[in-house]
C-alpha cells in the first residue's frame, strides 16, 4: 500500500466487505426492503468518506480493526441521504452514477424507506458492532451523538432544507458555501472526527480534523462543479453540462472558472496546512487525500 | 396523581414541555424545517409510548428525572413515521388527528427532511440528554441499540414495508398480526423495554415488558379498528367507517366485531399476567394502563 490509490482501493473494498455484513444473521427483514438497500449501498460509491474515517484514524496509529463499523456507518447515512435527495418530491432525480435511482427501480415508497432504514441502522451498526469491538462505551456514546448532531436538523437535513430553499435566490458565494457547508459538509466533518474519536484525538486534533474535513469538503463540492464543466462523460459517469441545463447555481456561474480552479487548490492547500500544524504522529494519508481529491477526474 | 387518567394527563404534559427543549439552545436550524417538526410534535398526539415509558420506569421504582430525554426522543420516533406514512407515496392521506397532514401544509419535500430530521435527532436527544442526566454510557447503548434495531429494518420500517406489500393479499389474522407486531408493536415493545432499562431491569423483567408491550399493542390496534366502525366521530377526530371506505383488510373484516371484542378483552387479561407474574416492585399503573387501553373511546 505504498500509493495513496492503493490505500484508496484496498479500504474501500474492506468497507464494501464491511457493508456486506450490517445485518445480524438470524434477522427477518421484508425482502424488497433489504433489496432496495444494498442496491443504494453497492452503486458504485467512492466511499470517499469511510476513507476519510479510517484516514484520520491512521494519522494518530488508532486501531484499524475497529473502525470499519463507524465507516460502514457513515456511507450508509451518506447513502440515505442520496436516496431521499434524489425522490421526485425533493431533486427528481432519475440516474445517479450512470444507475437508475433507488425509487425508479424500488418506487417511491421503498425508496423513502430504505433510506429511513439506512438511516435508523447506522446507529445500530455503530453501537453494537462497535461494542462487540470493545470500544469503550463513552467513546461510541460521543460517536452517536456526533453522528446524529452532524446528520440531523442543524447539519446535513438542515443543509438540505436551505439549499432546497435558497436555489433560486443565490447571489454570492458566501450564501453557496453556508449550504454546502451542512449540506455535504458536516458529514465528512463527522467522518474524520469519527477517525479522531475512536484514535483518542485530543481537542486540539479534533479540532484540525474538522477544519480540514470543511475545507476538502468545500474543495470537493467545487471540483464538482468544475468537473460538470470541463469533465470527460465517460469518466463522470453523467452528461456534462448538466449543472447549466438544469439552471443550477454553481461556483463557476458566481466566479468563472479560473477562479474556481483556484479556489481549489487554495483551499486544499489551507485545510493541509491544518493538519500539519496540529499535532499528528502519522498524517500523510489525510494529506495525500487532500492532493488526491483535488486532482480527481470523476 | 391518584387515577391514571390523572397519571396520563400529568406525565403528557411533561413530555410535552421536554419536547419543548430538543433543541440546545445555540443551534440555527432552518426556521421552516424547526416549524415542519413541531407542528407535527404537537398535533394532539396521545404521547402513549412515552406514557408507557414512564409506567415502566414507575413499576421498577426507577429515577423519573432522567427518564423524559428518552420518553421525549420515542415521540419523535414515533411522529417521523406519522409524517412518512401519510406521504401521497405512502398512504397518501391529507388529515390525521383532524388535522391537515405534514405534507399537506409545508410540501412533500419538507415532510421527508422533518422526518428524517425528527428520526436522527431523536438519537441526538437520547445520547446527549441521558449523558447530562448522568445516566451510565452502557445503558444509554442499550438504549440507543434497542432503538435502533426496534424501529429500523427489522422492526417499525419493516412492518411498514410488509404492510405496504401485504395490503391486498391478507386473508386471516395472523398475517395481518405479523405486520402490526412490527409496525406499531415493536415501538410500544422499545417504549416499555427503554423505561426498564433505566431503572435497571434485569432479564426476566424486560421480557415481561416486552410481552406486554406485544399484548397491548395488537389489542390496540383491534380496538383501533374497533372504535372506526362503533366509535363517535367527534371524539375520534375522524369519520367512522373510514376503513371499509378505503377497503383497508381489518381485524372486524377478518374475525367480525365480537370476535374483536373479546380479543381485546383476552389480550390485555394476558398482558396484565405477564406483569403479574414477573417482580415487578410497583406494577400498578402499567396493569392501569393496559385496562385503560381496552376502555378508551379514541
Amino acid at each position: 500500500m505504498n500509493t495513496i490509490t492503493d490505500f484508496i482501493s484496498y479500504y474501500g473494498q474492506e468497507v464494501e466487505k464491511e457493508l456486506k455484513h450490517i445485518f445480524p444473521k438470524d434477522w427477518v427483514i421484508p425482502e424488497r426492503l433489504e433489496e432496495a438497500m444494498s442496491y443504494s449501498l453497492f452503486a458504485g460509491g467512492k466511499r470517499m468518506r469511510p476513507i476519510l474515517t479510517i484516514a484520520a484514524l491512521e494519522s494518530l496509529n488508532g486501531p484499524i480493526s475497529s473502525i470499519l463499523p463507524a465507516a460502514a456507518a457513515i456511507e450508509m447515512i451518506h447513502t440515505y441521504s442520496l436516496i431521499h435527495d434524489d425522490l421526485p418530491a425533493m431533486d427528481d432525480d432519475d440516474y445517479r452514477r450512470g444507475k437508475l435511482t433507488n425509487h425508479k427501480v424500488y418506487g417511491e415508497a421503498i425508496a423513502i424507506l430504505a433510506g429511513d432504514a439506512l438511516l435508523t441502522h447506522a446507529f445500530y451498526v455503530i453501537s453494537n458492532s462497535l461494542r462487540m469491538k470493545e470500544v469503550p462505551a463513552e467513546q461510541i456514546l460521543n460517536l452517536v451523538e456526533e453522528l446524529s448532531a452532524y446528520a440531523g436538523p442543524k447539519g446535513m437535513v438542515g443543509g438540505q432544507v436551505d439549499d432546497m430553499d435558497g436555489e433560486q435566490g443565490i447571489t454570492n458565494i458566501h450564501q453557496l458555501e453556508k449550504i454546502h457547508i451542512h449540506k455535504t459538509g458536516d458529514l465528512i466533518v463527522f467522518s474524520l472526527r469519527a477517525g479522531g474519536h475512536i484514535a483518542g484525538a485530543n481537542a486540539e486534533q479534533l479540532k484540525a480534523l474538522a477544519s480540514f474535513g470543511y475545507k476538502i469538503g468545500l474543495a470537493f463540492q467545487i471540483q464538482d462543479d468544475i468537473l460538470d464543466i470541463i469533465g470527460d462523460e465517460q469518466k463522470l459517469g453523467k452528461p456534462v453540462l448538466s449543472d447549466e441545463n438544469s439552471k443550477k447555481v454553481t461556483y463557476p456561474y458566481l466566479i468563472g472558472l479560473d477562479a474556481c480552479i483556484e479556489k481549489v487548490k487554495q483551499l486544499t492547500e489551507e485545510a493541509k496546512q491544518d493538519i500539519t500544524k496540529a499535532n499528528f504522529p502519522n498524517p500523510s494519508r489525510l494529506l495525500e487525500i487532500a492532493d488526491f481529491l483535488m486532482h480527481r477526474e470523476h
